[in-house]
């Protein structure tokens, strides 16, 4: 088992792709107006890409244009503090063939808000990180 | 109740502060060698800043000195599929004065990490805003 310089424990991409596809909900870091947000959204994963539905016009779609993101998801016991955390790093584009879309089309991809319309968003698993916590980390003082 | 294009009820900046002081578990989106990503962190705020502990010379420890983050937390009930999520836009800057650092050795301010040393650094709450979804999404198809 490989330990960080943090004392965490690294994931191999295997690992991280088989949590990836336990998940239902991630985290999408992009830039909004030239400043960095941070924004929830629900996915499925073949475990070659992330998809993500977005709403038509909304600040979501228009950073996940062809553009390098990241997506975050994890998972933590809040009692024991211990959890792990993978990081995808890819590049995201809108799903347009209609093959795609069609097959997309059976899997559990909804939207983290309420309103229906929207575009479907694949990020490409390009960088695939992921670290586990097994201990309590020290508090200060 | 205010509710935005996507369905979603709008927090005003009151309900978010008091939200991120429950919290203890955010996610940072930084860069790291050009490459956008997000990184789980433990925290603390006092409703004007908030406070992150980082590892010494650590990828989370480069990317948060005078950068402008993003900074987000958030619950979510799995199988409600309700919950909220509040992102914080600041400006991130090491804590150096001994008065500040001394303050801040009383409050529960650990790291994700077992690795106990570290700075502690500072992102000030500019932009805060919040969202909570009460209804189930739509699922596609």
């Amino acid at each position: 088992m490989e330990i960080d310089r943090n004392g965490l424990e690294v994931l191999d991409r295997a690992e991280c792709i088989r949590l990836l596809c336990q998940g239902r909900l991630g985290r999408v870091a992009v830039s909004a107006g030239a400043l960095p947000t941070i924004l929830p959204v629900n996915y499925w994963t073949d475990g070659r890409s992330i998809y993500v539905r977005t709403g038509i016009g909304s600040k979501l779609d228009a950073a996940l244009h062809d553009a390098v993101v990241a997506f975050e998801v994890d998972d933590f016991d809040k009692l024991e503090h211990a959890g792990w955390s993978v990081v995808v790093t890819g590049i995201a584009r809108e799903v347009t063939a209609a093959a795609e879309l069609s097959r997309l089309r059976h899997e559990p991809l909804a939207r983290w808000a309420p309103s229906a319309d929207g575009h479907v968003i694949a990020i490409s698993i390009e960088l695939v990180s992921g670290r586990r916590l097994r201990e309590m980390p020290t508090p200060v003082g």
